[in-house]
């Protein structure tokens, strides 16, 4: 069991990053279809929120391959 | 013991993948039937937010897999 | 105990395809029934999206079955 | 409880099939009865979908059961 | 403590059962009520997904049973 | 400790229960508020589903007991 | 700790009893206020799928019990 | 630890009870507020089902006692 | 650890009074509010069902009591 | 570990107050804001049914007090 | 590891403080904002229920303490 | 191990103080949308209620710290 | 296993902290979109109820460092 | 298991700041689409509130990496 705990770590983070980019694309989603005029506006804040959570995840992936 | 706990780790990317995406693609089920003449823009918007899941997901089962 | 944790791991994964293609296919089926003229291109981006889970998923079972 | 786990394993598998073809099928059930002319088409769609979670699950149990 | 852990995997596997068969029945009796009329094609469907569910939930408590 | 654990098996199993006929039978007695005339058709499909939950259930307590 | 596990097992079949009647006699109540003239055959269908659950609940129950 | 786990299985017992009696009670309580003139109907009913859980609780709480 | 296991059952047996009684009263300040000439007769009816979750409950935080 | 484990039983208790007076409190506010003025009313339905909470919630914390 | 399991109960508590005054004061935040002239008697009332909760809060979190 | 279980008993604490202020300073936004010109006396409300569940959240943390 | 136990509690104070700061710049967000013109003293009391909560979320983590 | 449980703490700070981030950026693409022309206003908002919780959430996670 010599660091394979970290591997749950890393699962767990993605779980992080599934509930946070699934809400703030499924809200983008439902926007784009409201107002299909506003998409540009719509999808580039989506991405700027989306890479916010990414890298917090990726950060704590990479914590759970050190660990390893 | 040694280094099956990495496989719960895969499991548990799975299951963000499986948040995430199914958040994404049932909303944008949704979206589609209220506004069919959008669902070009609506499906690529998806593939992008999904992209950014599936990414994160398939880096933590990768750190699963070698911790076996 | 050699390697039968793995198996809660494939467990778990499998949860996650249900959580994920069951909600992007529950709402294809309210879609279709909302725009019943629709369901072609409904029914593709379904399978689009299911198809990214589905990968995720069989990829994080092959783990489970690695760790046996 | 050489093995034994896995039978867990199997547990959590048949919980995903039931989330997921559970929503999926809950889905169609409230789509046919909004249009049951479209009943035929919802149906196809249902055993689609149901059939990629079928799938990753019976193939989850296996690994249960290769676990013991 | 040999083998007695394979029945709480059969406990899963029956929670995995009523989530999903409850899930269908109960939208399936909502769907009665709304179209009477439609009461036999909707009661198949009722029948075609519960039993995709049970095929893989007695699948599951099978192996909870050959854990023992 | 010598199979006392299969009786946690048998108590999740009679969750499931409760939680599909539950949801099954709630949603029956809804439809025939609003349907009344259409309680008898209701009230054979309740049974049905509910029986396809007790045949899993109870096979999965018979596995708790078998387990003792 | 010999066979004091049991007793879990039998606390959360009281569990299963109560989300499982609970949900039957809380849609019953609903359904008397909403249809005041049918609630003999509500009490009817509510007793029949409570008794199912009370079955279940009852014998899982006494496999805690002989589980002490 | 000598029999104390067995506290824990009647203390789960009682979130059962309250879970299931709270659900029947507060539905009854709607009930009463929107058919003031039904509510001994409802009393009865609200008792009838009530007991049934109380019934399998208290068994379920003496099942922790005996295991003490 | 003589015993203190039971502080959680007794602990677990608040929780279920908690949230029985909790949802109860929630409902009949709810009920009050919509029909305030009923008050009286909804008080009373809430006081039964609040009376049935606080036996089973004292009953099993005496369990918990004897068990330390 | 000589009955630490008991402020667990307080903690766990303190949740089902915290639940249970929480809900009836927040229903209280609403009614009170929906029916102002019939607030004495609501306020004294609401101590008494907190009152029940309390009780059972300070027995509880007194048997973690004791299981010190 | 002597007494350090009482934080989690103190941690515990704390939840239980916040899921409950969380819960009365959001709800009066709602209603002051529907009845801006009732807000001193909702007030007053959010105060009692929340010093019911306060108090079996600190209860927890000194035995907490002195689980220390 | 001497003591770092103490750290998990903070990280509770901040939990339950992140539910609570969060659900009252949520509902304080809602608030002040639906009636601006009362946004002083929902602020004052805000800060009293954050302030009871502030104070036994740090309490619990001290716990926390202590317990180091 | 020395110490890092109390990254465990670093990590659920930061759910803490999403959880409540979630809530609250979420509800602002819909606060804004509801009244713009209010959109100043909404982000000036986001920030007030953010601090309480980043203040002793901070004060958690600090408490996971020192318990390394 | 020299640290690695530390992973874990730095698997459960991405999921707050998924939780929080996802919950803020879905409520800021909901509020875009019914005020596009406020959007800008709406994302520095957002980017204020993601940023405190970005803050905890590295720190947390830098927490988990010190633990390895």
């Amino acid at each position: 069991m010599t660091g394979t705990l970290a591997a749950i770590g890393a699962g767990l983070a993605v779980i992080g990053v599934g509930l946070g980019i699934g809400r703030i694309g499924g809200s983008a989603m439902d926007a784009m279809a409201r107002q299909p005029e506003a998409s540009g506006k719509i999808q580039t804040a989506m991405i700027i929120a989306a890479a916010l959570i990414e890298g917090a995840g990726l950060f704590g992936i990479v914590v759970g391959l050190l660990g390893l």
